[in-house]
């Protein structure tokens, strides 16, 4: 039995070229930064990069590259949603040959599937794949995958390894551990709301799966590892400077586009995104993005390449405007 | 300038055989027979017909089955999305050459954007089309389009020639044609919202595509009819009668699957939907088929070919599983 | 047995004094200008007339000057709801000896109970008053009494005699009446949810409460007169007028401060109401004022007293502002 | 400037007799009991002391008898809620001369108020109370105290002093504690979520007003110890003991009939409560004593009062039937 997944993933964004394509150097570029400095597993095809946006062909792609750059460093989670159960569970075993830990699978979106209905998909897939999987509950987005249905779940498929929570009820976290724990020591509890890592940690669960650690690898790492050596008020301390930094992220224009103004921040530029912004929005990124590059600088621990040189405002905004292709 | 889409349009659900591929023979012949019994015209990949379900490759067969087997007889109405705004453009223009109507866009889901990125979603889309194009809201599923967004597309492209709305919210119906008619004689505003159909009609819209036209396409044509000449005692009698039926129909399982069901009352067997099923869910729906079968039989005006021959509860019970796949 | 309710019935306004009491003088000049001018029925104590914001003895005046006044002119159905079960059948019962037609009893508000517990609730009140009762749906604020306990309270309780819905729902309306009607003869369906009065009506509802029937009276019951009299298309051109003034009325600061302003530009000052305002309010209001004033002299049919005199921008946030007590 | 509340506080049941009278020597002696076993106040009048369901009248005697029971061994944090502002203000001073800490005030309920409204009801209370005031946000039941709300609230008015917030948002806590803090050391940060006490104490809250606490009060008061001494694994593990003590008597019937029937646990019969109940709900709570007995019981560090003598299923039952009033 596999070791069970723990730490901080990062669900990357995937950069694209001036051309709308898949940047694949600037992807593993990224990737390397984020290993070096310190992530303990990639996750992509998650809802930061943007996996619905992208096609069957390019997602597939993505893990290729994504697997072949880590090489081993650390495991890679994959994302694995496709049109329908059968595309789904050919795309977790062409992953699972790749060579990811595990697939994470976001429940069925678009229609909301009843609680049974989302225990007969994942039942469909537990059953015929060929690689770990994890649970992705995100109830703002897809059908919600309730406690009982994760119990439910845990306790008949060994296949299925983890719950990735982005929906950050602790007391549901709590619940979960709480049943699931004493019979499988090899589930792992992550979760997606990087508002509550630190108490989620505090609270038991394994590790998270963090948009803010594309930006701030060091600090989301720091908030882990003091947790699990028992410096929980050094945690707290973290905590409460990365929710100022996810707050304004997380509120920026449409979703990724505020972590994607963190990773400018940080010198990744990794390209216009593949949702269409108005002017208003594009203006709002633009006039935001020096705010993000303070709060970027101000986090504790962060080395020297956090420290941007100084620029007038119109000159991030001109360098803002034309990566997102404005005339 | 053509003239503006009314009437009820079938969203209909698309056929698959026992293996789950496409059945392009009962879609041709399903077509038919919705058009022999009056509707105004046929909207494949919309959310009945499952379209997230299918692949893009099957979404353009689809389209061509129908536009090929509705042979102008009436209009065509294709669902369009794709996984970003770039692939949505092409199916668009695809089904354009394809000989389609017009194309009815969903605004993007999983993320729900906010209004702006909707506006410019539609935007990019309007701006790079030629097809005229149908805004499809359904907040339940989809980012809301909200009715400022609707008058401010409306306003500024003519490609924009209409809105589909499943939201169920009358008075919404009513501020979007009191803002767009006296400016756009060529919009067109439909109701997905079965329920209130007749009503959505009294109060000026042009028509609606609904489900329930796809099981009792002599009904929901009556309905409109009625509301047309005047009749709108008779059509709300008759909406009175709709009501229960869709009511049956939209609770039972995963949607669409009480559409499904509503079908096989017709004598339609259109294969098991996409979706895995529990047990549970089979049992459900086949207890409720002969209720479904009760409810389609009563409906005033239906021909003969409703009344189905007598059959135990045990032989219903049989049927459905065999054709839900059950072992 | 006596006759069910029908027509409309204002939801009126409490007018308070500068210092904040009932103004009694006000309030029964109010209650004849709206008889005079055609509503169906009075019904003080609802959500419009801020029933949760004056006191047990306050209600209780309220009723007695309303019944008073009306002197057998028009009914008053009386809104009773007290802080607990006991003490709301009191009041229902002294209502009832002061001679109202019925009270109407929102369930439970801040606890939101479940569909039993609202049943138990009326259950009580229903074998203890000795006045007729409608049930008040306002799920908005309120807990909710579904359809099915709706049915199942006039199934089993003569005394339950009505329902005022302001779910705005209709096809939940068109539910309650199909399967209440058939039993219940003497049951009234009233709507509160002036933004689709018309339909409701085309679509059976008896009546409607509606607040808007305060500022307007001649156009709500011209709204109900067409309806009745089969004129459905003249009744929706009249709903197309009415929205638009009720969607600026509802939508100015804190219900019911929008239709206190309705009722000034009818020459009405029902007072400065119950709940304070903040500056920014104040002066939303007063900047209002002249739309609303507008919107109420556009509605055809009415009267030449809804011609104001000319006022510049000025004077009218002056008399506004004087009117809510700033400085 | 008084030392900030801190703690864990009691928002105590209220006892009524077979007459649904308050039932004065039994509140006596549960306040008693209640300080005997550690807690850090008493608060009279809250949401699990059904506030509402009670007259003015009453709601004053409560205080008076609270107050006069404590008598100064732990401070009273009185629930001041009145029909409009006058009458809450006249509450609040009323508390205040009867020798309170301070009053904790629900937003405006039944009508949802705009955040400006929030603002300006709370002004008002500020500016004209001579007791400290806790703001008291539940989202579920009364109109939000938004974050911006509680930060405007806390720099304006130093007779502002805490804020109850029992709506379990984690991020919004800390958002709160991170800007109000700094300028405010008096300000005390209460969490009403016992599901995330805990973490909440973690987190920098400084104390709970948890209707649990009136069940298991030795439970939730080492759960707030284990923090201030720093042994949050500790804290956890108690944590995650209430937590299916909770979730049990949140979801029996209609709040706060669980809790009602956790004191029963611990000896307490406390009386029927004000609600009426239905057969299946009379039922409901019947067969949960045994299952919440076991609950209370099981929890660790309690003494051995919580034994409690074995009975038949069929004697408790009678036993809460009896008490219920059922026939």
């Amino acid at each position: 039995m596999a070791d069970r997944i723990t730490g901080i993933l990062t669900p990357n964004i995937t950069p694209v070229d001036a051309a709308g394509r898949i940047d694949e150097e600037r992807l593993r570029g990224y990737v390397d930064w984020l290993i070096d400095r310190g992530v303990d597993g990639i996750y992509p095809n998650g809802s930061t990069g943007e996996f619905v946006r992208f096609t069957a062909e390019e997602r597939r792609r993505i893990v290729q590259i994504v697997v072949e750059q880590a090489d081993g460093r650390v495991p890679v989670l994959a994302g694995a949603a496709e049109a329908n159960v059968k595309a789904t569970i050919e795309a977790c075993n062409a992953y699972g040959d790749m060579g990811v830990r595990a697939v994470a699978i976001v429940a069925p979106f678009y229609y909301r599937l009843t609680s049974e209905g989302v225990y007969a998909y994942f039942r469909e897939i537990a059953e015929h794949v060929s690689v770990d999987v994890t649970l992705y509950n995100i109830p703002l987005f897809a059908s919600p995958i309730d406690v009982e249905t994760v119990i439910r779940l845990a306790s008949e498929f060994p296949r299925v390894i983890g719950i990735k929570d982005s929906s950050g009820d602790l007391p549901n976290m709590m619940r979960m551990i709480s049943a699931i724990r004493p019979m499988r020591d090899d589930f792992s509890f992550l979760t997606g709301w990087d508002a509550a890592l630190a108490p989620m940690l505090i609270a038991g669960a394994d590790g998270g799966t963090n948009a803010t650690s594309g930006v701030v690898p060091e600090l989301t790492r720091a908030v882990h590892r003091n947790v699990i050596t028992g410096n929980h008020q050094e945690a707290m301390r973290l905590q409460y400077q990365l929710l100022p930094l996810f707050d304004a992220m997380i509120s920026l224009g449409e979703f990724p586009e505020g972590f994607r103004a963190g990773a400018r921040s940080r010198g990744w530029n990794l390209g216009p995104g593949r949702v269409p912004l108005s002017e208003q929005q594009r203006d709002a990124v633009a006039r935001t993005q020096r705010e993000i590059d303070a709060l970027v600088s101000e986090v504790a621990g962060l080395d020297e390449s956090v420290a941007l040189p100084p620029e007038t405002i119109e000159q991030i905004v001109q360098r803002v405007m034309r990566q997102l292709g404005s005339p």
